[in-house]
């Protein structure tokens, strides 16, 4: 079959590959019907050694069970299956707590011998776990709406989550990519009522409106800092949803977060150190949270609303690629003439 | 009256200086029966520059109220009074949500025109807000407990609090000094059934295993680490208080914290900047929460239990001086030879 493998930075290539097969009682063999290129591949993309080892792409999809393995039991061939961005067995303390991705066997597609996504199939580990069957027939216009259960919804979901977003928290969303859009719509979700997007690209602050943001900051820095204490009597909001994951992004929630209040990171820290003291976080008793998102904790609850077309977070996606054509679809996300990209097999 | 201030590193004098009178309508004057001297105390106590001007001292006082102002409505002359160490306003937004170390009016004592705790009297700004009135007769047996509660006892509680310790959530406390001591009495309160303490100094180790700790872990740094893994499965506990405020007690904190976990902190911090990136804090969801306690906000609660004589927080006390000695309490700490030691004027 044909699957989608990173090399150096920029160098992505459609290879042939082997179809997977199953390895193991408790897998299944997922035929793709979509996947997409997340921000998160375009670390890789941007900076990758070109020496470095081939490694299949892809981690975010939607498809159909071709096969199962006999220890299956919750999922049956022919299902519609929504793949989350990370494989759990579905019974440690770690699932049953809802945190799936520190599963005591869980992993990140891609690694090892668990293939990638943008790929025409894929071999799921611990299928009853890992894989969310979508109920009924299908509609094809809910594809990316289904494709964004499986992170970038997922992901925003947990940064107000683990935020405690509620009716009486303000917040600020750091970041106007798919994931901060989707954050704005969890926050929007949980009841918040003020909502602070922090972005400037107009077309995409234009959809976190819509999803419920109630004003728009497109300055950076200080500056952003600034605009954002301006809207809040200098107190800043009790929230600040992180989905950038640079040094800036940190600084400029540390920069607006209300005393008391919770910094909920969910964009991958490109940083290691950075201030947390006395003049940082702990005079005001500032809550620092987050992390990667166990998004197969949400699903259920967050797809029936999906289905009925209550919410759309399927308009974060505003171009399709086939698997062919996958090194299209990063590059117009690298240069962030889309916003996120569906690959179609 | 006579009063305690600090001049350089291990200059603490008793001094006179005028007895405090009301300077605003919501005022008290506070004659103070007993106070305390503070491992922060310690901070000035050891790297005060020479040359730095005199700074009132005493943030841990319990005390009779002698005059108040013609605004004050809560507090009555007469009245045995808890003063916890920062005072406030009890009626802006922080105040009612818990948060009155942020109070809008609040401050600490010893600054400006606010005076300490370790002298003959204070003059309480926010009456109403700050202080505390102690029903009925106050045994003195009891003067050691309500100093507790003062400080040391609300700065542990705020630590496992705000970590939600629970009866299902394991607990490492970092430190064996009155906070350290008090987190574990206060994860106790909340129900949490393995406690670990971690600290070297047997008699305190000893308090901390009356007060509930379940096992004490002597070694520090990365075997410190490895002795709590040990004792954990490899998994670390849900939630660690850290009451030291070095940075090798939040590296020890990272090091034992179990993924999805807490780390509350409510020893000052010493350092500004620190991990808290994908190797440390993030891969894993780790939380990072607490600060300066509102201790205003708990005694209520904590109260009765003194009282009543259900527990004893005041065993941390082990040393008495007089006032004029205030100076040999802040040496026996500083040497600890003194776990914490009470000032009677």
């Amino acid at each position: 079959m044909r699957a989608t493998m990173i090399y150096g930075a920029g160098d992505v290539r459609v290879e042939d590959v082997s179809y997977p097969v199953l390895m193991h009682a408790t897998d299944a063999i997922v035929r793709i019907v979509r996947a997409c290129v997340c921000g998160s591949d375009l670390h890789g993309y941007g900076n990758r050694p070109a020496d470095a080892p081939g490694k299949a792409m892809g981690h975010e999809s939607i498809g159909i069970v071709e096969e199962i393995g006999s220890d299956v039991h919750k999922i049956n061939v022919g299902d519609f299956v929504i793949v989350p961005f990370a494989y759990s067995d579905g019974t440690c303390e770690f699932c049953v707590e809802g945190l799936q991705t520190s599963c005591r066997h869980g992993g990140y597609w891609g690694n090892g011998d668990v293939g990638g996504g943008q790929a025409e199939a894929v071999r799921s580990p611990f299928a009853d776990g890992t894989l969310v069957p979508v109920p009924g027939t299908v509609d094809p216009a809910l594809y990316p709406s289904l494709l964004a259960l499986t992170d970038v919804y997922g992901t925003g979901f947990h940064a107000a989550f683990k935020a405690r977003v509620n009716s009486a928290t303000t917040v600020t969303v750091i970041g106007d990519g798919a994931v901060g859009l989707m954050a704005v719509l969890s926050a929007k979700r949980l009841g918040a009522q003020r909502i602070i997007l922090m972005g400037r690209h107009t077309v995409r602050t234009d959809l976190g409106v819509l999803f419920g943001a109630t004003d728009v900051v497109a300055e950076r820095g200080a500056e952003g800092i600034a605009r954002v204490l301006e809207l809040t009597k200098d107190d800043g909001t009790h929230t600040v949803l992180e989905a950038v994951g640079y040094r800036e992004a940190y600084d400029m929630a540390v920069g607006v977060v209300r005393a008391g209040g919770v910094i909920s990171r969910v964009g991958v820290p490109q940083y290691e150190e950075a201030p947390i003291g006395s003049r940082s976080l702990f005079s005001r008793n500032i809550t620092l949270t987050g992390g990667p998102a166990p998004v197969r904790a949400y699903i259920e609850q967050l797809l029936p609303d999906v289905l009925s077309g209550k919410v759309n977070p399927g308009l974060v996606f505003d171009k399709t690629v086939s698997l062919e054509n996958v090194a299209e679809g990063y590059a117009a996300m690298a240069e962030r003439t889309a916003l996120k990209v569906i690959v179609a097999p």
